[in-house]
Parts: C-alpha cells; sequence; structure tokens
C-alpha cells in the first residue's frame, strides 16, 4: 500500500513551458495553424509529459496483462477458461494479432501472468501471479483488498522496470477469458449506470448468453455492494487481477513520466481506475480506438477521451492500442521532419 | 475520351472466390471470429481487387495532383495563389507534411503539374499541366469540357504508369490553393446539396471568408448551371484540374486492379466524380480519416464509405490517407503472420 500512495504522490501535472514550446515550433510548420489536429495536439501532450519537445518516435511496449475470472462459471463468456492460458503460450510464441500489429509498429510485447488459473511456463514470460485467477463475484468478492493492492502493485512495478529500461510509450493489453464481465461491472459502480448500458457481447455472446451476463453483473453489483469512492473495494469486489495491474501500470508509466496508449473496453475501465486512485493521470493517456464492445463509449466519455480509429475492432490484446502507434510516431515525426514557413520560403495566409 | 470510355469498361467487379477464400483464412486465426473489424474486411476488399488473399503490404504511393484555382480572385482562401506552386517545391524538397508520412509508412510521393498557375521546375515533378489553373468560376466554366476530360485521362495514365511499375496501393493527394471551392460546388451539384452545407473554412477562413465563399459557390452553380447527370460538364464548369485529375487516378487504377486510399474533402469529391463515372470504382475506394472540413462527412456519406481514423485533420496531401497505410498494412500481416486455432491448439469457442 505504501508504493501505491508513494507513486500516487509522484504524479506530477504536465510541463507548460514545453508544451507552449511545442505549440510554438507547430505553428512555424508548412501547414496551415491547427491543420494537423490530434498529431499537434499529441505532440503537446507528449512535451508536457516528457518536459521538452518529443521529436523522436518513443521505444514502446504493449503489456498484455493475463488471468482468469471465477465468474467464468456463470457461462458469461464464449470461449472456456483454458484459452487464457493457450493464448498466454501464443502470444509468447509471437502468434497472436497482438504480435502482429506490434511487430509492424516497432514495439515490443510484454506479457505478464498476473493470475492466469493454470500454470503456464515459458522464459519469456513475466510470473508475478498475485493468485491463480479471482472468485466469482457473482456470488463474493472477486478478490481481498490485499490482493487487489497487489495486483495494482504488480502494475506499477512493471512500469518503473519498463521506463528503467528506456521505454517511452507503453500501451495497456490483456488477456482474460471473462473479463468484459468485471470490466462491465466496474464501469457500471464508477460510472453509476445501469449495467445493461455496460455489458456487451464480449468475444461473441448470443442473446440468451447476454441477458445471463447481464443477470451476472446485476447480481454481483448487489451481493458485493462496492463502494464507488473507495477504488480498491471496486476492484476487490468486482474487478479482476489484469484490470487491477494495467491500472498501476498507468499509474507507475505516469509516475514516471511515461505516456500510456489506452486500448479497447478492459483497458480504458482500468484507466477509470487509475484516475480515480490519481486524477491527473488522466494526462498521460492517450485513447486509441473505438471498440464494439457496448461499455467502451460510455467508459471512454467517463475519461472524457475521444478515440482516435474506429476499425469496429473487439479484440483486446492492446491491438487497438498498437494500431494507434504510428499516428504517435506520425506527431513525433513532423517536428523533426517538416520545413518550416522561413525555411521552405512558403508565403504565409 | 476514348481512353476515359475504355478505362470504364475496362473496370471489373471483385473477385467473389478470392474474397471467400481470405474470408476463410480470417476464420481460422487465433481471434474471435470477426473481432478484427474493419482489418478483416480490408483484408477481404483487397483479395477481392487482386483476386487473391494478399498477404504482404503491396508497395505504396501516394499521388500529390497540383493546380491553381482562377476563383482565388473572390478572396476564397486564407492563403495566397503563390502558395501552390511553392508548396510543389515544398514536396519535392520532401519538407512537407505529406513527405514525413509517406516515408514514415513507407510509401513513395508522386508529385504531378496537372495545373499550377507559374512554372515549377524540378527534375522529379511529373509535368503534365493541362492550363495554367482554371478561369474563375463564378464568372464562367472553369475550363473547357476537353481540357476536363484531358485533366481526367493524365490521372488513368499516372495510375497506368504506378501500377506497371509495380505499385499496388495509391493514395490521393493534392494542392491547389483554394481548391475547397470547386470541391464544394461540386458536391452541392452532385449531391443535390444547398451549398452551405458542402462549403467549409478550408484552411482557416474567418466568418466573413466563409459567407464570401458560400456566396461564390453559390454564384457558381447559379452561372453555370453544371448538368449534374452529365460528370465532364460538372469537372468543366465548376471543378478543378486536380480534381479531375484525382477522379481519373481512381479510374486508371480499378482498371488495373490496384485499390485506391481516398484523402479528405477534395479526394473524396474527385472520388464521387470517379464514381459517377464508372459505379463500380467505389468497390476499389479505401476511406481514411474524417476531415474537420465541413462537407467531407456528407461526401463520404456520398460514396456509402465509413472513415477508420479521426485526427481532425484539414491539410489535403494525402496526409490522412498516409495516415491509414498502416491499418491496410496489418490487415495484410494479419493474414501471413497470426497462428491458427489447430497451429497454436488453441480451444474454439
Amino acid at each position: 500500500m505504501d508504493k501505491l500512495r508513494q507513486t500516487i504522490e509522484a504524479i506530477r501535472p504536465l510541463d507548460e513551458a514545453a508544451m507552449k514550446e511545442t505549440e510554438r515550433r507547430l505553428g512555424r510548420l508548412t501547414k496551415p495553424p491547427g491543420s494537423l489536429g490530434r498529431l499537434e495536439s499529441l505532440a503537446v501532450q507528449l512535451a508536457g509529459i516528457a518536459g521538452a519537445t518529443v521529436d523522436r518516435p518513443p521505444r514502446k511496449a504493449v503489456v498484455v496483462m493475463a488471468a482468469d475470472h471465477g465468474v467464468c462459471e456463470e457461462g458469461v463468456s464464449a470461449f472456456p477458461q483454458e484459452v487464457t492460458g493457450q493464448m498466454v503460450l501464443n502470444f509468447l510464441a509471437g502468434g497472436a494479432a497482438i504480435n502482429v500489429l506490434a511487430r509492424q509498429a516497432g514495439a515490443e510485447v510484454v506479457c505478464v501472468d498476473i493470475g492466469v488459473k493454470s500454470e503456464v511456463a515459458h522464459e519469456s514470460l513475466l510470473v508475478r501471479k498475485v493468485r491463480a485467477g479471482t472468485a466469482n463475484l457473482a456470488r463474493g468478492a472477486a478478490m481481498t483488498r490485499d490482493e487487489a493492492a497487489r495486483a495494482v502493485e504488480v502494475g506499477i512495478g512493471l512500469a518503473e522496470e519498463l521506463a528503467a529500461r528506456g521505454i517511452g510509450l507503453l500501451a495497456t493489453g490483456e488477456m482474460g477469458i471473462g473479463n468484459t464481465t468485471p470490466s462491465a461491472a466496474m464501469l457500471a459502480v464508477f460510472g453509476e449506470l445501469d449495467p445493461a448500458e455496460a455489458v456487451g457481447r464480449g468475444t461473441g455472446l448470443d442473446d440468451e448468453g447476454l441477458r445471463r451476463k447481464y443477470e451476472t453483473v446485476k447480481r454481483a453489483i448487489e451481493t458485493n455492494r462496492p463502494n464507488r469512492d473507495d477504488v480498491l473495494d471496486v476492484i476487490a469486489k468486482v474487478g479482476g487481477l489484469e484490470i487491477a495491474g494495467l491500472a498501476g501500470l498507468i499509474l507507475g508509466a505516469a509516475a514516471r513520466g511515461v505516456p500510456v496508449v489506452i486500448d479497447g473496453f478492459i483497458s480504458t475501465v482500468a484507466a477509470i481506475a487509475a484516475v480515480r486512485f490519481a486524477p491527473i493521470a488522466r494526462e498521460y493517456l492517450i485513447p486509441s480506438h473505438l471498440s464494439e464492445e457496448r461499455g467502451h463509449r460510455l467508459a471512454l466519455r467517463e475519461l472524457g477521451l475521444e478515440p482516435m480509429l474506429n476499425l469496429e475492432m473487439r479484440l483486446g490484446e492492446g491491438t487497438g492500442a498498437a494500431l494507434a502507434f504510428p499516428v504517435i510516431d506520425a506527431a513525433c515525426n513532423v517536428l523533426s521532419q517538416m520545413a518550416t514557413f522561413d525555411s521552405a520560403g512558403i508565403s504565409e495566409g
């Protein structure tokens, strides 16, 4: 808990002087003022986080946190629970969608077992297992408060390690069969929403499965009565280990001055948790895509973030975030590679 | 005119068998069915165009067509007319936004003078000048019908050359101070819209300039009375040389089985013209971003296309299209690089 408190206290507001300087530089480039839109606001945000203009693409990593969910016994997923561990091996073998998209973007994939039910062994797997999957949140707390705190601290520690290794841009990824269910429950609690607004089809539930998932989320909230003003209570009662870990990753990254690209529904719920812990952490977030998963639009709205990509994806793993990397690289590259009005001898408007 | 007619006749519907085969391959990859959204529909479209699964990123080029507009004398742009030629030199020197974004995406930039008012000389410039800028469309036809046809044929010829050089993916770009004015006029005519819905601020008009631009477009349509069922008539009376060239580029690409990524407002209006010439050409279009320019949403709707990126950009040059290249590369890469359920030993839902 000390680590969590210290991390929250270490997060600083963005550097206004660096942002102003980057705005000034953008204003001299050969284009109508502001016409690069989000590329310009990204460049300004990156400067505010780094404390100086960022005109070279940063080293990037996608952190894929994997964990299992006891709530799977309620029949809330289209895939069987063993797929979590199987997909972890697929990530480590380089055959999953996130491997392909990260490779294309020049990013590494860091795979973390923070709570997979089975034992997964691989030399490249970071084993930081807090417990072997959560308990069924429809019948009681998903985990203890202490376990929730430890899972958050796993994420913080990982962000510190990656920052120390020179990673300058992180993206959130996850794998956990059933994990849209705790995400929907957390979003409903944080956003004071009817669970029906937060529950979606996940990997492909039919109407009957969707109804069952809705009933499960409703029951989870009624049974556990999480206190929405106590983030650890919400995570412990209706959350998940990988969601807690990603919330910690965001806090740890913000504390070290590293921006974080947020993937889809589950990642955005983790970001909401992070921002409830530390409101300034929001300034370190970069949204990526709008997922097809029902609750994602509301989760982004809760954070006041607008997605940059709309690719009708609903895969998770960090895939939407990885596809946003080139946009961020572009924001850096225009600063170092574009001519100015003066250097190119172009008349101004 | 023969070349235009032959090109239109050469455009074939997409290959259904190749599309089905790619769908089948996508269904075996380790992800929930359909969860890669637009990446999957892009992969299917590319297969339909190529006649076989496309599992390697194609060689790419952004074609930037440059021309001037006599309507500038009405005060419809925030920048002076000489900037068109100055920016052409900036493209050729590699200092414009499109150079940076194309370089990052591994695409070449092909710069074409199809109607710049001044003489621009550079060894890498393709000079295909149909005339030295259009006439003022608020006072008469922008160009003759014959000039419009020749400009379209310049685009067709260029697509043929690039396809022959092994380019497998084109993007549309343009530069022409004042060119959102003819684009708005063309959109209003093709879409039977009130010009107010089609006219926007371009590179940054103030309210007074916007009002003047609206009056200009209204007057252009009243004065010229273009026949919306006669594409060449619309282009000749209220169009632009680079817009005509891009329409031709799209037709030529479609006839050679090359897909085309459509940039922002001006490019999308050129695509509407192409699709009015040859409705099947629509199947060869890949939308990219949603521009901030007012009429772009309506122009995309006219084509039934949904943008993939929303970056609040309004620069043109092909910049939004270049930022969509990595999404298209990703659609190809997943097909060749992802594991299948069988190969990875993963349980299906």
